[in-house]
């Protein structure tokens, strides 16, 4: 998917915006600094602890505005419908798709709707488009050594809550998904940290150990994690070993993972733990000397180890 | 699918920008006039003469955009590929997304790839979103009795051309889809003419006598078509009497359909039919009398009948 993604795609729509590989575009048009973004779902099950597709294709449009520090506006609904697909299937995803627009204050204001044969689209498939203002006050920084590196609570559960719901899987994991909008919470720490937020970043697809990676290479920074500090769940952390997953490279959908100054670290974990959004959020590693572009993990045992992207397959259909 | 949609999907979303039914939406955002909409393109087969789902997915955007009278700006990209698709088949779709998007000066900032197991998304599915600049100094305006009703160039032969590259209809049609992204030829409107158009629509699904209809009833005026202005290419019209089409519902990728002061009429003509995308212009009728919201089409024969919006099923996965 990287290779495809980064030979075979990127190549053919290369311009400065997109090059940058956030999660959002961000242009101006007429003094107005805007961010813009697109992602498609088509997680399997539908419906599943926690959420389903509907809550899915809005918090996640949502949450790829909020890390570029832009304000969600307005969101486009794509909708691909398999022919046959159950009204109420149908009714209970919308519904969904509506609370988790009007909690988040977004409004869905553009949309189609296709329907294709039995047989494609496996239910159905939502692509969601949001555009968003980026606050004022917000210019991501280059981090510097020192910099805390946080996170606002449990790694995995996203794809832990997936890969046991698969019909096709036998096993009983207590745990939800973590799915949620996540600007409400973005948005208290832009007011106060604005200036010392040097980047955030949404940990989705190939997890914390792929965003990291993307920004100690953008950045040209080692940034190094302290496993003993990273916030998991049991639940989570026994499917791992059961099944051979790491949290770092699993999948999450109410995440931020934001780097910032270190003398503002406490001030920003006091304001994600009294938010339901943020209450295990933890300080989880910091930005280490040298310019290698490369994540260490520092292990429970005192050993290091880097943190590669990962290699191989990953669950399909996470979200 | 009308139902589907005006029962089901909108009142779940209902908001003043989105019930608009415009082609895209419209907002401010700190004086900045903006327009933003999306489409899934799920066409079948993917190639056939005249384009592929590649243009067609972004020329169909950017036709949504240049209707409500904004420059297209920015794009976004979201596939969803069938596991196993023809790297070959993908490029030459990327190579059209991109020269499509380079003839009409816009960008693609923002993607997403999924990846679903064969057996879903036959071949591959694109949504596009896209935001633009509406162009100052142009602000619809109500249509009034003895407006023109214009049309750039002949209707069907987007339809036309996929129902005929099914490949289990056995039938040659002489003819190409009008796949065109169509900036180019309303920026030039818009420069001369901003102040005497009405309203400008893209007749894509459902044809004309969809758009008509929608404008009628959200304008309450009663639209007259002459059946003997319309422009239809012979081969479309052979393929209509062969199996049962009627021009008015068939679908297009590259028209624009407009009102406007009939005093430009003739201006508004020259200029389409001094461009390739409008060599075939032609004056399709007229608002009439009466403040009744319907189409009425004055025949070849001189009787008058009712366009209504097409009951029954339409050719599926047209675009």
């Amino acid at each position: 998917m990287h290779d495809l993604i980064s030979k075979t795609i990127l190549p053919r729509f290369s311009n400065p915006i997109l090059e940058r590989l956030d999660d959002s575009a961000v242009f101006e048009m007429h003094g107005v600094k805007l961010a813009f973004t697109t992602d498609s779902y088509v997680v399997k099950p539908l419906f599943y602890p926690g959420g389903d597709i509907g809550k899915l294709a809005v918090a996640g449009t949502i949450n790829d505005l909020a890390v570029m520090g832009a304000r969600p506006k307005y969101l486009s609904s794509g909708l691909i419908l398999e022919e046959g697909i159950d009204i109420n299937v149908l009714e209970k995803v919308l519904l969904s798709m509506q609370e988790t627009a009007l909690s988040a204050g977004v409004m869905v204001v553009t949309g189609d709707t296709k329907v294709v044969e039995r047989g494609n689209a496996d239910g159905l498939f939502i692509n969601t488009a949001g555009v968003g203002e980026i606050v004022e006050g917000y210019e991501p920084t280059e981090p510097v050594k020192g910099d805390a590196l946080i996170i606002n609570g449990t790694l995995g559960d996203h794809e832990a809550t997936i890969f046991a719901s698969r019909e096709d899987m036998n096993i009983e994991v207590p745990v939800e998904s973590d799915c949620a909008p996540l600007w409400s919470l973005i948005e208290q720490l832009l007011e106060k940290y604005a200036s010392s937020i040097r980047v955030m970043r949404d940990p989705t697809r190939g997890g914390i150990a792929a965003v990291l990676n993307e920004i100690a290479s953008s950045r040209c920074i080692t940034i190094e994690l302290e496993e003993n500090k990273i916030p998991v769940k049991d639940a989570v952390m026994g499917l791992c070993e059961m099944v051979g997953f790491d949290p770092l490279y699993m999948a999450n959908e109410g995440k931020v993972v934001l780097i910032a100054d270190s003398n503002t670290a406490e001030g920003i974990l006091d304001i994600m733990r009294s938010d339901p959004l943020g209450k295990d959020a933890a300080i989880i590693g910091h930005v280490s000397e040298g310019r290698k572009p490369r994540v260490i993990l520092k292990t429970l045992l005192g050993g290091r180890r880097i943190v590669d992207l990962m290699v191989g397959a990953q669950l399909p259909r996470i979200c």
